[in-house]
């Protein structure tokens, strides 16, 4: 039966309904955003598609930031605005999605076409009459911008907006005028499969083999991994980085599989942690450029061969804040999305998938030296302490590592959380969600809310899928599944920006653990800038755990975290260990420490490197004998333990 | 003796300072936005400049939204924010202040030009070398953009751009690399008169005279008020529309003066409510278009010169749901702020504030034709009503006017709140914010911010300054200065958006009223929608009341208000009227309850006209005969009034 049949749809359907179908598909059950005048009769058409869901956001940017999340977990996510004030409320969401190569299909309701060829004063324009400003910016941030066409072809319009979110895994931005949200296509357009990069994990209608090579397209692939090939046989000291770009286009599976089959020193990116099972020997920890614990950092600096799967990045050797790959390494191999760059060459339309498959086919362990030393690069604290004692960033970290499971999803934000969470090691099929290169603070909270409902419907289709794919092409069995805790980590400046979307996942009892880590304001920015005047990281000081009641919370823990002893104690509790309701954990941090990860690297890195002269960090940053300083502040506050459960 | 001199400036200063001091000539006090790592710097010179104070808020979009409105009250804001993130996340407040014609300085930390030139990957990059990107975004939301070039003249950048933003208006984009900021010019350029259009009320120091026309110039405005004189002077039925133009280029006495002067029948637009005293007998109410009180809508319809002043709308005859011109008179006279428009004709360059000075000198009172009827607009129930009857928005509104006093500021939300306060006579130097032509929900939380600061800071000039004049050319008296209260109107579904910025105000001791009109939801969304889903509308229900604590305020009242009796015994409560104390009242509405003002006119609305049928608003608005099921409906929840004060 086809698509159309199997769904009992009529023979003629609107383009919204058509949409809203293509989105099943893909699995994509829960649209993001708030509601606006102008996109109203298109939410009502995902109310009235069976299996589909409007999130009811509480924040526009949150939302955006959710449905990000959301697509890294699924592989796309969609986001409904309204013209105007809706669309420019996000636009830093999208950003991130673009920045970070993530696929989302941006839907903007806008206003009836006759108003627009008139250029009507409708409210949530700029009173100028000019309808493209808004489309001229989205435009500028996406891949592909379309808006929908009054032809009968417009299901086309749609087809390629969704294929295109899909296979760059970039924002698409999609306007669609209201009066066209009720135009009429064929039904039976949906029975043809949609032309997909990756095959879909759940698209049973849509499935299609794997995509048959035409024999030039044989050759050139062919000859290009023997070209790797040739490279990688020849080094001495060969290491593989991997980026994100493995998770985005869903071949995690196949990079863990190539870093078993080599055995060569591997490490992942900041953006590719959580990409492949940290527990296979040859794992050596996440390279973050000059950041890098020393003996990362080493061995890729002396390597003769860094092949760089899935890698983002346009320039591998670029100097930013959260990477620094100054390898003057001349022998790189980069796998970026849809080319391979070797040495100084670029090698366009070569798709990772199709090189990673063939890699995997033609490598021969045989014809590698076999003389691989490994490292141990996890940091663990320098002593060991009594639980008296007050916390550090260093101890945390450490603490949550003994506590986190397979399978939990790690939410982190931009600022200590971002850079205290790669210090430690995951345990296999842990996923990261974070945003290193696009850092927008704020955004883990939205983030939080998309990995949650994303869970869940993974849990859903658990009760009716006994075998259930994750998008990383990894099979697991149900019991696992139902397991997958949601775990977030965020300051309190982020949390000030964007904590009403704590009241969304209540809202659909959702069971998160909230971390909080209070060092009373922008604690990063505060370090990196010492000599600056330090009231402007402060933040007002809130009594947070109050905030489920707020809300409107039934089922809820919160705790209040100030010694190492509170801390353990929690984290040995089995009834805390069961994600059963949402939590709120309030960690005391003093409010001039950073994770050792950024504080030793940032000595390191003052002493040593003459990048950027001109950034203030690099005229304000403290010295290092200041650091011992800081490092003897203790945290504010009284030992205070808190549980309130209802 | 100079600026620089008064103010012991060294002979060279950073262009950081140089900014600081050009805004402090302008009395903009208060600077809005969130620290990032490329504003830091710039940051660092705000605290060191004398009487300038950073406002440190609690999320980008509302910081927006509280600039915009310190703007209106002051006639500039200034908004920092940093690159990318940081820009991005404030643009649908700054497209508000386009839209709505506020001036504001929009500066962006930008990383340093170096790492521009090398594009190099820094964070908060879309990650493609595309440094512009963010460039061309704000440009097409500015009425000027500019980086800071590196010579000795960039003094000449910020002059030009503080001086667009003041003359025009509008939003100005300014990008100030890093690297720039320290900078060093002149401190003598200081002394140098900004070249306002309009005089500004406390540069002290620079001051100048009337813009001073030559020959020709003159010939051309007196040739034009000939014109206009002679249209009203054979017009039997003249009426003045007065829009928010007049507010923006601070000629509100001017207009006040006129239309006390013609004794035509005056109005104003949404946007310009609070423009002018509506105790002026000849004062008439609102003209909202095709949703006016009928009379209003006759008198304008019927008028034969509708002279229209301050006018913000390109074209007069324009259709939009807040603004419904169907006028048929064709013998309009459009004063816009730069041009005036008669019938057809528009002529350029001539700027409002001239238009003005000349209208009231030249015009002879003894030429018109004085058979003016005058009528009474303002809405009052139809019914009075016992203390126990739970509320509706019809009786709120009508109870609050008795309430407010000369000199208030009353802030109010797009939806429930901006229909509401329209159909009520402020008294004398009320002030009105709010957002009719942009409509952001959530706008006016961030708003009300910036109008205490606003006020704070004229409460503090007062002390020092015996005679202050206010933005809109008044001058008051120290005793009124200090009544004056800020008055904000939220709903339930904005107060979800954007409340984290209560906490900005509980931290600098600011104590507004805050009525929260809770009625579950999207009110005038779902009114407007009432065949479609209604759960879409509804929002998480809170503990509004609760949040003063979580935000960590001390000195405070909270109070829930069910039944009229609650209301007028608050409005009756003798302490309740001082603004000693932050202040939060819920207001408790039935879910499907609207103004009188938007339910009686869309019925008219809908029976008569024959506006835009592709809007989704015109298929789906209930029938007359469904409103009156509506109004049937009572509120939710039990009568329930608590007064907490610490």
């Amino acid at each position: 039966m086809t698509y159309a049949e199997l769904n009992r749809l009529p023979e003629r359907i609107s383009i919204a309904d058509y949409l809203c179908h293509r989105l099943r598909q893909l699995n994509v059950r829960t649209i993001f955003g708030l509601p606006g005048e102008f996109n109203m009769p298109l939410l009502d058409r995902i109310y009235a598609t069976d299996g589909m869901r409007w999130a009811g956001n509480a924040n526009e940017l949150n939302s955006a930031y959710a449905c990000d999340a959301y697509s890294r977990m699924k592989g796309l996510g969609c986001l409904v605005t309204t013209f105007g004030v809706g669309e420019l409320s996000v636009l830093t969401g999208v950003a991130g999605s673009y920045a970070e190569h993530v696929g989302i299909l941006h839907i903007i309701g806008m206003p009836p076409t006759s108003a627009q060829t008139k250029q009507l004063l409708l409210h949530h324009t700029l009173g100028n009459g000019d309808y493209n400003v808004f489309y001229r910016i989205g435009s500028d941030i996406a891949c592909h911008a379309q808006i929908l066409s009054d032809s009968e072809f417009c299901f086309q319009h749609v087809d390629n907006c969704v294929e295109m979110a899909w296979n760059e895994q970039k924002p698409v931005y999609l306007g669609i005028p209201v009066n066209r949200v009720h135009m009429m296509v064929n039904s039976s357009c949906l029975n043809r499969p949609l032309n997909l990069d990756t095959i879909n994990f759940k698209s049973d209608t849509n499935a299609h083999d794997n995509v048959i090579l035409s024999e030039e397209a044989e050759y050139k692939y062919d000859e290009l991994i023997g070209m790797i090939l040739k490279k990688i046989y020849a080094s001495e000291r060969p290491v593989i980085v991997v980026d994100a770009g493995v998770i985005r286009h869903q071949i995690t599976k196949e990079a863990e599989d190539f870093i078993k089959l080599t055995k060569f020193p591997s490490f992942v990116t900041p953006m590719g942690k959580g990409s492949v099972n940290e527990n296979v020997p040859n794992f050596d920890g996440v390279f973050t450029g000059s950041l890098s614990n020393p003996n990362v950092k080493e061995l890729v600096d002396n390597s003769d061969c860094v092949l760089v799967l899935g890698c983002l990045l346009a320039e591998f050797s670029t100097s930013t804040f959260h990477f620094y790959y100054r390898t003057k390494n001349k022998n790189k191999i980069l796998v970026f999305s849809k080319s391979v760059k070797i040495k100084n060459l670029t090698f366009p339309d070569m798709k990772v998938e199709i090189i990673m498959e063939k890699l995997l086919q033609k490598y021969d362990p045989s014809r590698t030296k076999r003389n691989f030393s490994h490292i141990d690069t996890i940091n663990v604290p320098r002593q060991t302490l009594s639980n008296d004692h007050l916390l550090k960033q260093e101890w945390v970290w450490h603490e949550f590592s003994n506590w986190f499971k397979p399978g939990d999803v790690i939410v982190t934000e931009v600022g200590s959380s971002a850079f205290g969470i790669i210090q430690i090691k995951f345990p296999p099929r842990t996923q990261s969600i974070s945003q290193p290169m696009w850092g927008s603070s704020g955004y883990s909270i939205g983030a939080c809310l998309g990995v949650l409902f994303a869970i869940e419907e993974f849990k859903e289709e658990a009760g009716v899928t006994s075998n259930l794919s994750l998008p990383n092409g990894e099979t697991i069995n149900l019991k696992n599944l139902q397991d997958r805790r949601v775990i977030l980590f965020v300051g309190d400046g982020a949390f000030q920006i964007a904590m009403q979307e704590i009241s969304t996942m209540i809202r659909w009892d959702l069971t998160p653990y909230i971390f909080l880590l209070n060092n009373e304001g922008y604690s990063v920015d505060r370090f990196m800038n010492n000599k600056s005047n330090l009231s402007k990281f402060d933040v007002q000081p809130w009594k947070y755990l109050n905030i489920f009641k707020i809300f409107g919370a039934l089922n809820y823990e919160t705790r209040k975290i100030v010694t190492l002893g509170d801390l353990r104690e929690m984290i040995a509790d089995e009834n805390f260990n069961v994600d059963d309701k949402i939590r709120l954990v309030e960690i005391i941090l003093p409010s001039t420490d950073v994770p050792p990860a950024l504080l030793e690297k940032w000595i390191r890195e003052r002493t040593q490197s003459k990048v950027i002269k001109e950034s203030p960090r690099f005229f304000d940053t403290p010295e290092s004998s200041e650091f011992s300083e800081m490092e003897e502040l203790t945290p504010r506050g009284s030992k205070h333990n808190s549980i309130i459960s209802l």
